[in-house]
């Protein structure tokens, strides 16, 4: 989560390629692979062939035929490397080693922290200073480290995943380096005893896996980095992650679609159930193993009696704790974007926190652990347990409170550390419940790697325990009335509301199953199926989930789901809130239409139709495509094959007198200079990487300055011609260069008026690639089937065509508008309840500077040294 | 499932609409919708006004005012009714209920006939006469019933409405007559004690019941009948089916989005968990009000012991479990379909089964009952069991095989039945799972309402209990070293078993999940998860699910789910499946290019391209649309109009006379008539029903023959016209007839004349629905894409375009074609291993009669009285 607003500046994220266009693309990228790994195998088959004769040569017994064996199984396997079923196989076997080690170095670290306080009961004060310095220092480091490493792997992990799952291209979150911070990070994090949870950075995590494995696994040939099976196998990673995490794989499963998906695909289904569960597996017979555990079982074991789980009547009360549950996930997400906003709004705060970027997680972590000082305040909430061992004792099959039997309970065990000699347990649980709930708040905003489902989970459990042994003190022999008598389980009422809590704040049902998988029990299904449906009902309609408040935080680029039952959504119209005032080029424009369009809009694509008449969409063509169709018009090496054509033309005219007018005779020397250009293109294009990529490196720049762009119409302006200069900086011109003999004599003036002639010559559109088949709907499609096809093709704009007539447009940013309930039918702005915690953060669009703007700017400083030293910049600008 | 075959034969559907001309439909139908809703909530305000008003002056006491208040709360309740959770609450509510009594009738019927056999122990014949008659009466009767009342009632359902969920419609299949005798028939089916399951059906039912229960509810109101959330909703009453039907609501969610849907939208989660819930909630409490049960608990409860379930090393056990299951999966679906075929391939008892439709279920069910029948061979497999009572038996926590201690284990309650004097268990178990296997085959290819799953979730529990006994006698005092004895499971091997061999034949793992809820606990997980994962590896590789293999054998519409890891899928693209001869229109086109076109081709849309050179596709319009412009266009109408014109000029010759020729004045007559009917019809168009409607019944005729269509070029050609006439013969002629005050005096060869100059005139596609957006693709989109795209939006087929000009079509016959591995990258025909299983049944092709055709042949049949008595036919005709 974003606390000091850093990361979300550092996210640099690239909207999803265009439908069309990406499998266009697709297309092509397949073709090349094919020929590269029927070379590679050609290859290899001939360097195998060769090596079994060498060996052959080498001794000609049975061993060497032993060994032609070897080798023909090598290939064999290595064939088989690309099935998805090894590759699950690995991620699953990684993922539970990941896991197990990680929370094997936790274990050790907290007991280390345990075995310092403990050695020093002498004294309180050196206490009280080991108990504070331990997590502050392990907090600080993995604040730090993460910082340095990889500021992506900070937060959850799951708001990016569900955006990468999307379609949408985020830098850096894939890589090495995120992986290690992620891994180092959340383990130190986690040491600290903070309550903090590891199940969102596991998502995260396994996703890393998952994408370092594909990299790898692409070494030995196969499908690897096919991008549609790359999503596929990120969402099955993310089942893995949740399922290492409990070693729960089939709640792994549902609850990765849930937070992740929009629309989920069920031949998908088991890659999931496959990977999650073999990783769990692997997961738990590690634990087996190292002599942990006697057999194979759940990781927060229950023992409630199975004959009669709970009774009838006992069910308004699980009622009751769906329903707070609702509220309570509700106000969790809201005090967590709460603390964020406050932080980044309070400016003074924010600057001096921006400075000393390790000081915030150390003043919370001080906080803290102040808090829960177990000989200060932490003796009335039980602060000397673990997290896992506070679920341990919460989930007890025994009752807590004094039961009608005369004899005090017995607390062994961990349960000890509830028991206070003067308060109440009831007290002691309220306590842990309130303090928790904002510790928890407040813990999950520190940049580290982090989650929060796991200290949501114990405090739902807090509270389903104080209601269960509420109604056991209330009911000490039971409810039921015939005969036997089945005494309340309150470790029921715990299991029931840290399925509601934790459902109710991620938007997700599937914690019961987690709940089942969790706890190895699953006779209290419907109450806690009841209980998470009614926690659901309630949060939903009160706040987002807590991974779609981080999205809209970190303005991650998401489309919002569309609410329950909101029916008005049937009756929204694209015509209602399509954009009319299209953008377009159409297919007989001249180069200055194109020059004003991309400096005058602001969209990544652009329409392009028959004529402005008829209006036919023929396809969209991308920005940087029509960047680069001008840059090779007006660029540097035409622009000398111009000059040098120019004084072959005087060479002649000095040689020969001819008798044709000067006028028709540039004209036509214009026109061979294109054709001769255009062919010299398409004999470079297959070799040359694609035009746009030396502009991207300018992107990543963060100090560019927005400024409202000068349109150079006067052909006097010199950053006109500087622009355009700076366009045709492109790698591919070195090669034209080294047989560019010529020299640039050419004034700027002359280079002004060359280039006014160019940008009047007919657009060429032969060599651009064009998305012939663009995203169209029709003016009355209804909001919500735009939503679902926006949702399930991942599009982030679409046309609205009328007959084949271009009539709107419509984006993300729009349909996110309608969505968020500013349009409704009648066109008067509507807000749904609570609209305004919803919208407090801006929409995303603001992100969106234009490719051009930057460009603009970086020119800005860089035209001047450019004018004097054009090889020099040219170097710059790669 | 299809017996006879008769059913399939009555199968009718209806393709869905194209997807661009869906939207634009549900756009027209939602403002037409919304219009009516304002309408009819401002009659209902003024009633409601007025009625207060009117009891206002009926009594003026407080005691009106209570009136008033009551009638508002009606009100409000009634606009709340639109609410999807009351819609949900319902379906639950009913479901439950229905689940209830069914089961509660089974169980009377099941009982009765044990008291039958009971009763007459005296006599072995009698008792054997008792027991054969029984269930062969209510067999004969369920088949009978439901083969009179509803044909679509047979069978599962599942595979049905899998095909409606992908957007299909078929006919009939969501009625109340359907419901009727599909609740009765299964329950007489269930009754009898055959190995039938109510797990398909209820799926079924709780569509039908969605379906009815939407079509009351908008009754009052609201946005009910809105198609896609129509479909919405009947995915989540295929989740209330499964779920009150084990009494699983996860497991219920789960199984059915993995049988039903391709892509499943997270968003409908919610209501699937919330309907389930509900319904499961019901459905246990009506057990416990009606003191079956104490409180809620899982319907076939487990007491395996919590602390250690299984040891790591039994493992392997449970893996043979798995994978055995998925053999024994697919041989269940390729015998199930063997039989099937068989019956329908033997022509002769084919021929006789369908004269004497009841004579095949009275046949099975004899030798079933017969060979069950508890002195005879049933002693040897546990015949006297019902399946409910075989399925707790199995389950039992209880090793019923000798173990290493003296004294043999003690039999009790219904485990007697597996006891057998002289044989021992194990030859019982083997007996009764060969047996009850290949009845259970035979059983569900009855014509009757009856689902798989629960005899195959028996089988595989007594498959296990096998594997688990023998575990039992190999370790008696089991595998673990470590001090404690903990003797081996078999229960657990039965609910692995269970859960592993439903998995296989089902292709789901969600099986899983519904033995946990099933049987109340969780403690197996991984074993099942294994084994489950296991079976549905070896069981997809080799044979489809059941459901699809009915889909194949029922032919319905289904696009084929791509297998498992096959990537050459990858790599072939739309360009090397598509069909490049599309079918076109222009936009200049003349009506004889459009009689041509409607004639020869046989595509449910055509497309509408600029023109033959640019082929830049504007969209496509639907067959019927075509012909209806077509019937207007040379309808009798338009030439009765043109003989008035006639005789109108004729009088105005014969009075003035003109010096214009006659041919310059026939084309200017004939320009005149075109802009008056034009204009007719668009003061027309609001009001008349769509044209394409009265040529519906048409298709419904099932004694249509095919034939060869001739091709009227020839002007003579006498069924030429009476065709052209054929078509005008729409409704909306008789409005036109009543000021039709001239009298048709044309002859044959003069309205052969007028028909040839019409066909010459440029169509005028204003009043006709072009769906203007259309789906296209491009030409390297690979397969995988392709058939993503295809199952996302349910379209039929798309254009493949290349920047903007239409270069072919791709429908789901090659999609299905492709993916059945017909075509590779290379072209070559492969096949995959055992695809001769697979593609038995021929592609489902065959039935796009064309509707031409029909209409051809229905017209030989009665062009000749027509010519003698136009009106009478033009009745006919509607």
């Amino acid at each position: 989560m974003a606390g000091d607003g850093s990361d979300q500046r550092a996210l640099q994220y690239e909207q999803t390629l265009m439908y069309g266009r990406y499998t266009q693309e697709l297309g092509v990228y397949a073709k090349e692979e094919a020929a590269r790994l029927r070379e590679s195998g050609q290859r290899r088959s001939v360097t195998e062939r060769s090596r079994a004769l060498d060996l052959l040569e080498y001794d000609k017994g049975r061993c060497a035929k032993c060994r032609i064996c070897t080798v023909r199984c090598q290939k064999f396997l290595i064939s088989r490397v690309g099935e998805d079923w090894i590759f699950l196989i690995l991620l699953g076997l990684l993922m539970a080693l990941v896991s197990w080690v990680v929370d094997f170095c936790i274990a050790i670290c907290l007991q280390a922290q345990k075995w310092m306080y403990g050695g020093l009961d002498s004294n309180v004060f050196l206490q009280y200073l080991a108990w504070v310095t331990y997590p502050v220092v392990l907090i600080t480091f993995s604040a730090g480290f993460t910082q340095i490493l990889a500021p992506q792997a900070v937060g959850s992990g799951i708001p990016e995943m569900k955006t990468i799952l999307r379609g949408v291209v985020l830098k850096e979150y894939l890589t090495f380096k995120t992986f290690v911070a992620k891994v180092i990070g959340l383990t130190c994090a986690l040491g600290s005893g903070m309550p903090l949870g590891k199940e969102g950075p596991f998502v995260h995590i396994a996703s890393l896996c998952a994408a370092l494995l594909s990299k790898f696994m692409s070494l030995f040939g196969g499908i690897y980095e096919n991008e549609s099976r790359n999503i596929e196998m990120l969402a099955a990673a993310c089942a893995v992650g949740v399922g290492c995490c409990f070693a729960a794989p089939i709640g792994g499963v549902l609850f990765s679609i849930e937070v992740t998906s929009t629309f989920f695909a069920v031949r998908n289904y088991w890659r999931g159930f496959f990977a999650a569960t073999f990783s769990a597996f692997i997961f738990r017979v590690l634990a087996v193993w190292n002599r942990d555990e006697e057999t194979i079982t759940a990781l927060f074991k229950t023992r409630f009696r199975l004959d009669f789980p709970f009774d009838l009547q006992e069910l308004p009360a699980f009622a009751v704790i769906g329903i707070a549950s609702g509220f309570g996930g509700a106000l969790f997400v809201y005090l967590n974007r709460l603390i964020v906003q406050f932080i980044r709004k309070q400016k003074a705060i924010n600057r001096f926190l921006m400075k000393k970027r390790l000081l915030y997680p150390a003043l919370v972590t001080l906080l803290v652990s102040t808090l829960t000082f177990p000989p200060g305040f932490g003796q009335f909430m039980a602060g000397k347990l673990t997290q896992k061992e506070s679920l341990v004792t919460l989930l007890d099959n025994r009752t807590w409170a004094k039961q009608g039997i005369a004899e005090e309970f017995d607390y062994i065990g961990h349960s000890q550390a509830w028991k206070h000699p003067q308060v109440n347990v009831f007290v002691t649980l309220v306590l842990f419940i309130v303090m928790k709930f904002w510790m928890s708040a407040l813990a999950t905003t520190i940049p580290v790697p982090c989650g929060a489902f796991m200290p949501v989970f114990v405090i739902g459990a807090a509270f389903g325990r104080l209601v269960g042994e509420s109604m056991a003190a209330w009911f000490p022999d039971g409810i039921n009335t015939d005969g036997t008598i089945y005494p309340i389980v309150p470790g029921g009422y715990a299991v029931v509301g840290a399925a509601a809590l934790s459902g109710a704040v991620t938007h997700t049902v599937s914690t019961a199953v987690i709940v089942f998988e969790l706890t190895g029990q699953i006779s209290h299904i419907l109450p806690v199926m009841i209980a998470v449906i009614l926690a659901n009902a309630v949060a939903q309609s009160l706040q987002p989930s807590l991974y779609d408040s981080i999205i809209r935080i970190k303005k991650l680029p998401y489309l919002p789901e569309l609410g329950w039952g909101h029916h008005e959504k049937y009756n929204i119209r694209v015509e209602d809130i399509m954009v009319r005032d299209v953008r377009y080029i159409t297919l007989n424009c001249c180069y200055r239409d194109l020059h004003n369009v991309l400096l005058t809009g602001h969209l990544k694509t652009l329409a392009l139709v028959e004529s402005a008449e008829s209006m036919i969409l023929l396809g969209s063509i991308e920005r940087a495509q029509l960047q680069s169709l001008l840059s090779q018009q007006l660029g540097r090496p035409r622009r000398l094959e111009y000059i040098r054509e120019r004084a072959a033309a005087e060479k002649k005219r000095l040689s020969v007198v001819s008798n044709t007018g000067s006028e028709d005779g540039s004209q036509r020397t214009s026109q061979e200079v294109r054709f001769q250009i255009s062919t010299e293109e398409s004999s470079f294009s297959p070799t040359r990487p694609t035009p746009q990529k030396p502009l991207k490196p300018a992107l990543k720049r963060p100090s560019v300055v927005e400024r409202p762009t000068e349109i150079p119409t006067s052909p006097h302006d010199n950053s006109g011609i500087a622009l355009k200069n700076l366009f045709c900086a492109s790698p591919d011109t070195e090669g034209m260069e080294d047989d560019g003999d010529v020299e640039d004599d050419m004034t700027i003036r002359e280079i002004a008026e060359w280039e006014e002639n160019q940008l009047d010559e007919q657009v060429n559109f032969n060599n651009c690639k064009i998305d012939p088949a663009p995203f169209q709907l029709v003016e009355r499609t209804s909001l919500h089937k735009t939503h679902t096809i926006f949702s399930l093709l991942g599009l982030d704009h679409a046309y609205v065509t009328s007959i084949g007539r271009l009539i709107g447009v419509v984006s993300l940013k729009e349909l996110r508008k309608a969505i968020e309930g500013s349009v409704t039918v009648k066109g008067v702005k509507v807000r749904p309840p609570l609209a305004s915690f919803r919208d407090s953060g801006t929409s995303s669009s603001e992100n969106e500077v234009t490719e051009l703007h930057k460009l603009w700017d970086r020119h800005k400083s860089m035209s001047l040294p450019r004018e004097h030293t054009p090889s020099e910049s040219d170097e710059k600008s790669q």
